[in-house]
């Protein structure tokens, strides 16, 4: 059967399941990429399930994210995260060396090869024909200890590109174009895989611009073929033997069709506050700008810094206007040193940035109230920028480099003067010194965790008792957000490797004596919270289920889930129940202690749970939906004793 | 008489007293110099007063210290600051052109005049035969609307260079041998002067080096003679006809000598936590660093960046330490760019910054916990790093760069190359489009004032009355801070640019209750606070005057005052008294009020003031110690009044 580059990839790393749309299937994963907000979390895990050494063929932990140093806690991380990734047998990043997902791609990044990220756009390797996918911490801590990972087959959108970019017009463009036909929910489900004679006119970083906003489609990820180009670029990275071929079979097919012609494509921008809200920039032409931002990983390439430094050169910034330049990794900034772009650039009155994330995670750059801002970034999610009712709108360099110039947003095909030409530059500047290798096995056992007076081991969390009395301590209603459970922001956020410190801020603003109640129980049967509908929407970050669980929480019963957050309750250990009858909500008020029997057995053996309400004396049933492998994992006390009892094997 | 370039520099601008030590003088003020951090204070004051145009002949207003934009205060606070520029007729410098005294000195320092800066050390400029002092916000102000400045006359120590500095020892060395020599009070009520042949091996920017630092030897400024390196200087930007020589007379004589042989000179550094704590390097060689940091107004020069490059280039930092590179102009960043010593550091593996104060300031770049960080900045007072408990060490860019290489604090002498030649650049990239001209008076007038959410006029305050029925609302006891008063930090000082919110943190530690109470006093008669020995002691802040009075304080009593917030009452207008007999102080307790009559007539014309205590039906007296200026500012309400009415002149 003819296969597509995207189902070659599954096939060769199918451990379980029918690559049917829809069923689940296990992958098996080769290589892992952590950034240092998600990673630390993710090392606590790997100490917690006792892991000696990775199992991935290549695992990178990347610092930059939290680059900037106010107080000690980002620099204390960082040490953690460099004894970390010398302890498990991981590659280390340094600061300074640039975002993961460009330095991921110019050094790490083998064709054919499965990748999963703690980063949302760990898809951005899928330009180098490999199946790369953003997951959760403590997914990527699996994947690390070798486990699969499950996910449910996706249908292949493939995207015929045809034609050639015209003068003024570049890859943003072409994903912007995908933004504007499907929104930020038409990829949801789908793997988006390119294909056809446009592709030879995109190079691998231009490719690279198009798979990381595939993550702004919803999308599971986006796959290029690994042809000429990819080994061109392998080659430019002295890693041309890391190159092997892979392409669509002549007769593939896809589940979706879609075509774009690159020569129809005109520039393009994101108005504020998403990705998907996409015009023609000469529709919103004179709009006025205050900031124009050039960087992050939607923009990463030699090129897209080039073209804008090019476009500058000699010229003027329009007074007022701040021209933020975030490079993306040492090697392109040095690159960019030495062909004198960052010259042009400074000279023009440019402010530049330390290489890495940057404004583009709101760690920096925000813009100004009530200004425009104009950016080469993935996302203007509204306040992302840091400023509360921003004005983000999204562009290729192009745009935001000429709108520099004018104070407005401008069409670039209207200047007076030529597309300027840019060439690779001469030198490659490879040069790994900030990404350390990983320690043989041998000196990584010797490695102790550095661990600073922010960082704190995840403690033992027990298995699931046979039999609960667990009092319900906290009741709820509907649409309880994950930042009801646990605010995010400047104030929680520092403490998010520290799960004693960050479990002090649960349920805070919702009922501020739970904490203490909670604490109560923690050493004695634990308890349990009744909610109601669409219980843990909102951001899926995982200490909203961690924190309530090291604070005594041993199930959670519902009228239902929002999905992300009943996962996640289900990897530390909670059991999620659903009421079998909605109506048993009114029953259960605070303070009634709830009286499991038989857990081991009704949880192995059943989709029902039989408990009694001890104050009334009744029985009630509540279901859970959990696969076999969940029901070990909840059984086991959440995934770290899963894997724990694995690695011990 | 023979005179030496201070006491010439003094004459010249002289407009009141007498040129003997410990006497008061008023000083005409040529030029100013805000920052970020205090401009947006006196960009309010100067508002406050009703500053038509700014009088001096040169004033600017530079963005350095608060690059690091998380959310909208800080652009929102570079907006105002351009918009107050624009409004008052100011040089403005935008984020990106670099860090204030370097900048200064290249583009606007002219020989021969003053400079009032509202930064500590904006005595660098001294180095230009200028004489430069810092001051606080409100005085910067006044200068600004063209009054002069009263100091004490300080003494003048002459420091006689001779010789000429070895290899590998560079300015900071000198200025770090004062300081082994008289610590941090050793300069304290002087101005520092540098003579002698050692000077003609000195280049304007080596001389910059030790006029900054010459704050940490607590002098009122330092100053070194205009000659032909000024010249030379000046003729590279281009400003050669703004050079006049100035020169010590030939007999000059000076009240204190000192001599340096810079020939004897060796690699000296600070140990934590004191700029005072001076030794030599190689006392303390192996001494393990986790930073080695590259920067600040301590050490901005084009060469001393260029030698750092030179000595890591083609070698490779220590794994492990981060070399953080803090540019100190955009003119000098983009030499260092264009004559590839940007490119060298960025190949041994620095992290290059934004140009600005940065981590100097503790603005990004914190160590972390527990580790030593080398760092060619002024300061390394506990905590200035950002990290508690850090351990900052100081010392000159060619020891930082060497331990850099060896991960410990390393002699650079010691090494095995020959010390590298520096040379200036071939261009200088003159460029001032980040550096707005004034606008003409017209054009100025026309400007609105752009105040972000966060940004508040300082509301009218009223003269003092004639009579006055002031209820004591808080006694305190002895040693009261101003940190108590009005504590600084990340949680108070964003709102440094908004009276009406940062009052409402007032006292908040030593009496929660009382913003509540100032503010029922606040509308009807205002209130009186009563306190003990040393009141008001710690930093300068003037907030802490500002923010009581803002709530309704009219009139402090205490046993004796701390210098800076005394005069900081005087200029907002508190009348400060002392009791004449300290144990009246047992006799005023909280609730009590306090009844002044015929006060005007009082303050004007006696140094005791007699006040009832209501209740008891007591008299008092209490003295002022205000010269005939501080009666009229304190009789307006304060500064702000008091020039508002030689404004309308």
């Amino acid at each position: 059967m003819a296969l597509n580059v995207t189902q070659k990839l599954i096939k060769e790393h199918l451990v379980s399941g029918e690559m049917k749309p829809g069923s689940e299937i296990g992958l098996q994963i080769d290589q892992t990429l952590t950034q240092d907000a998600t990673g630390t979390m993710v090392m606590l895990e790997l100490e917690a399930m006792g892991l000696d050494y990775a199992k991935t063929e290549a695992s990178a932990q990347y610092v930059d994210h939290n680059l900037i140093q106010e107080d000690s806690k980002n620099p204390d991380d960082h040490l953690f995260l460099e004894s970390a990734a010398q302890r498990f047998g991981l590659y280390f990043s340094r600061p300074g060396n640039g975002v993961s997902h460009p330095v991921h791609m110019q050094r790490l990044a083998v064709p054919g090869k499965t990748i999963l990220g703690s980063d949302s756009h760990t898809c951005a390797n899928g330009c180098m024909g490999m199946l790369a996918m953003g997951a959760g911490g403590i997914d990527v801590a699996m994947a690390i200890t070798g486990e699969p990972i499950y996910i449910k087959m996706p249908q292949v959108m493939g995207v015929k590109l045809t034609g050639e970019l015209p003068d003024w017009v570049s890859a943003k463009d072409v994903i912007l174009e995908m933004l504007r036909r499907h929104d930020v929910k038409g990829g949801v489900g789908k793997i988006i895989e390119y294909y056809g004679p446009g592709l030879d006119h995109l190079s691998a970083m231009d490719r690279h611009v198009i798979a990381n906003m595939g993550a702004e489609l919803g999308a599971t990820t986006t796959v290029f073929p690994s042809d000429h180009e990819v080994k061109r670029f392998l080659d430019r990275q002295e890693r041309g033997d890391d190159w092997v071929e892979l392409t669509a079979d002549k007769d593939a097919t896809y589940d979706i069709y879609e075509e774009i012609n690159l020569s129809e494509l005109e520039p393009l921008v994101a108005k504020p506050s998403s990705p998907g809200n996409v015009v023609a920039v000469r529709e919103i032409a004179g709009t006025p700008i205050y900031q124009s931002y050039i960087g992050s990983s939607a923009n990463p390439g030699y090129r897209d810094f080039a073209i804008a430094a090019e476009i500058v050169k000699n010229r003027k910034v329009t007074n007022g206007v701040s021209f933020d330049i975030n490079p993306t990794s040492r090697q392109m900034l040095t690159n960019l040193v030495q062909n004198m772009h960052i010259a042009s650039l400074l000279q023009t009155g440019a402010r530049l940035h330390q290489a890495g994330c940057n404004g583009c995670i709101g760690m920096g750059q925000a813009p100004a109230s009530g200004r425009n801002s104009l950016r080469t970034t993935p996302r203007n999610f509204p306040g992302r920028s840091g400023t509360k009712e921003d004005s983000v709108y999204l562009s290729g360099p192009e745009t935001a480099a000429v709108s520099a110039l004018t104070g407005e947003m401008t069409d670039p095909r209207t200047m007076d003067f030529p597309y300027p030409d840019v060439k690779d530059p001469a030198e490659s500047n490879v040069d790994d010194r900030l990404l350390d290798k990983p320690l043989p096995l041998e000196e990584a056992r010797k490695t102790e965790l550095v661990k600073g007076p922010n960082i704190a081991s995840i403690p033992e969390m027990s298995d699931m008792p046979d039999a609960l009395d667990l009092p319900v301590i906290l009741k709820v209603g509907d649409n309880i957000s994950t930042d009801e459970i646990l605010a995010g922001g400047a104030r929680v956020l520092p403490y998010r490797s520290n799960l004693p410190a960050i479990s002090q801020f649960t349920y805070e603003d919702v009922d501020p004596t739970y904490v203490d109640r909670a604490m109560e129980t923690k050493e004695t049967s634990g308890h349990a919270i009744v909610g109601g509908l669409n219980y843990g929407q909102g951001s899926s970050r995982e200490h909203a289920a961690l924190a309530p669980r090291y604070l005594g929480l041993r199930v959670v019963i519902v009228k239902d889930y929002a999905r992300i957050h009943w996962q996640n309750l289900v990897n530390f250990g909670v059991l999620p129940l659903k009421f079998t009858n909605e109506a048993d909500y009114d029953k259960l008020a605070k303070g009634e202690v709830l009286q499991f029997k038989d857990l081991h057995n009704q949880i192995k053996h059943s989709d029902q749970i039989k408990l009694t309400l001890a104050d009334q004396g009744d029985d009630i049933t509540a279901e859970h939906n959990l696969s076999e492998r969940q029901r070990d994992i909840v059984l086991s006390g959440g995934l770290i004793n899963w894997i724990k009892e694995r690695q011990k094997v």
